[in-house]
């Protein structure tokens, strides 16, 4: 059968996906808008639960393979790829496993409960020879890219000084008691592995993946009962060698939804309000205000900041898959290496968060990094 | 002559400008513009700089008395009221004066370079039986009133957890030399006086005037060689007894003007970009986000931020004279006590500065209020 053949140059990447989060629904469909990838299985704990999420993106039995178990996945010698939104404390061992059966590795955010289990999959994936990235998707849209080339023109923008970001969601009841990422057995990190791995990584990117020298939790910390962290507040600093630059990040599920990024150089400044999830799919903007001053007398400013548009072709999950599929279709096509930029952002991504984790547990002190 | 007689219920209240600092003109705009008010005198260290700064705002020595002395002003029985906008390490000495002279007394910020001189001046104020206030303009605005309103409604916005603010500006190396706000002998308090007051305010304002338990400077202070702060970071921490709320503020002389104020709360949130200086003086605006929440799928939002639009008849400035000359008119006319809230913000402000300034000064370590 065509599709039990190995990798060829013009055929789609195959991803199964191992494990029906609900964040995976909103993957699946990515896999349906990108060019060159398909989807061909969906491995589940049961059978039941693989046939039930199948049914929910539309998708039946004769259109793409169902398992009742990862291992299928893993097995199956048609998939080429997978993407794995399980939950972060079962990471290591099911992205480690992945890159032995040769499965290039999407692996759901945050990568890792700490950067030695991080390392496990890395070096798994490298000496499998197989491509790996995290899923943050808003790396991948095209604002992203916009914002980037303007933070890159040091003439307009000037040096950085000074980055904030938050990400945040007011939820119920239910969530502080039963959902996955509360649970210590699950997703130890909480606030901190989700929505902390967004901001993190929005300071990290501003400041060119340049690791931070110092980090320190603010004494605002919430955990639950079990020790999750539920909010929490953050600083980073750069030292004067690498232009002293200091970022501040806020994480809650407590507070009404933000999503904010702004970043302040010497001349000119950037934020947008919608960095992670942009409110619609096909634009996306961000305010930028050049060299404001302010009018004689002081009773206005010279300048308002303007609103800068990107259009998006693709939804910014789409554009993941893509690059992703991108990298896969190299290695399998052209044998060069797996792509390191990837694992490499995830990598100073998930040591400044165990920077800010090891803040938080020593009643927030000065972390050097 | 009719000017020289005591104030009546029905006459103006008379100013008299003390210092023709930059902003006074601002000020002395603010007097034509407020209902009630007249500038009568303007006092200088020389009777030439009180020329200059009289044909600077078009006036003439048959308009507006011209005095070569800050003295001269506070002698003259016409006076009522001053308007003191001399460098802060003069505060003390003029505003003492001006007190025992029983002149109400409209203060430039910051108050004081701490709060033991502040309270000198509150003091004087207090025994001399007149009406103190201090210059901080974006507390007069209509729209900060419109927030206000919109923070005190619980259920719509919910208990605020987090308030971030900026101010920033980004000056030249003349000003870095010479300006008098960095330099040591007359704004000692550099970026921390002239701009954290603000952001310290708007906090404070947020919370209502709750003073935070803990305050601490992030390390990242920029300070000249003689010591003043040019920039740093800081956060602010309320207790769980007073509803688990943190504050973020970051004031800087090298960066692209900011004036920042966002406040979160568990359903809504706002923000405003132009808080201290509205963008122009007729209207301005805030962005209000209520209950957002994400699309199906999480690929975009239930309701994105909308633009509260708030409509003003007179510039902030003005409303200020406006507000103090009534309280002036109130103490004169009615025999009433001296309003204590706005000395009262002015204290809480001038303590929070000076808990900034200890954390700063002991290496950024917490400081307990």
């Amino acid at each position: 059968m065509a599709d039990e053949a190995p990798l060829h140059s013009n055929n789609p990447i195959r991803f199964g996906i191992v494990g029906c989060a609900e964040v995976a629904r909103k993957l699946a469909r990515a896999m349906c808008l990108a060019p060159g990838v398909t989807l061909c299985a969906i491995g589940s704990r049961s059978i039941e639960k693989a046939e039930k999420f199948a049914a929910l993106i539309g998708l039946s039995g004769t259109q793409v393979k169902l398992y009742g178990s990862y291992d299928q996945v893993l097995d199956d010698p048609c998939v080429d790829a997978v993407y794995l939104p399980l939950p972060t404390s079962l990471h290591t061992q099911w992205a480690v496993k992945a890159a032995h059966k040769k499965k290039h590795l999407l692996l759901e955010k945050p990568a890792a409960l700490n950067v030695a289990e991080l390392d496990r999959i890395l070096e798994a994936c490298q000496s499998n020879g197989v491509q790996f990235m995290d899923g943050t998707m808003w790396l991948h849209h095209p604002r992203t890219l916009k914002m980037k080339n303007l933070l890159s023109d040091s003439k307009t923008f000037g040096p950085i000084n000074y980055i904030h970001s938050t990400s945040t969601m007011s939820v119920n009841p239910e969530f502080l008691e039963t959902n996955i990422r509360v649970r210590p057995d699950l997703d130890a990190l909480g606030a901190l592995g989700d929505l902390g791995w967004y901001c993190i990584g929005a300071i990290l990117w501003a400041k060119d993946y340049q690791l931070p020298s110092t980090v320190q939790a603010l004494p605002d910390v919430t955990t639950n009962s079990a020790g999750v962290i539920l909010s929490f507040t953050a600083s980073f600093h750069w030292g004067i060698s690498s232009n002293n630059s200091t970022a501040t990040i806020h994480c809650s599920f407590f507070a009404n939804s933000s999503m904010d990024l702004a970043i302040s150089g010497s001349n000119a400044s950037i934020h947008t309000k919608d960095f992670i999830i942009p409110y619609q799919e096909d634009w996306a903007s961000f305010e930028l205000s050049c060299g404001a001053q302010f009018a004689d007398l002081h009773i206005g400013w010279n300048v308002i900041p303007e609103e800068v548009r990107v259009d998006c072709e693709l939804p910014q999950e789409a554009s993941m898959v893509k690059e992703f599929s991108r990298l896969v279709h190299g290695i399998a096509r052209d044998g060069v290496q797996p792509n390191s930029k990837w694992p490499e952002i995830s990598r100073k991504t998930q040591l400044v968060l165990d920077a800010v984790k090891k803040s938080i547990d020593r009643g927030c002190k000065l972390v050097q990094l």
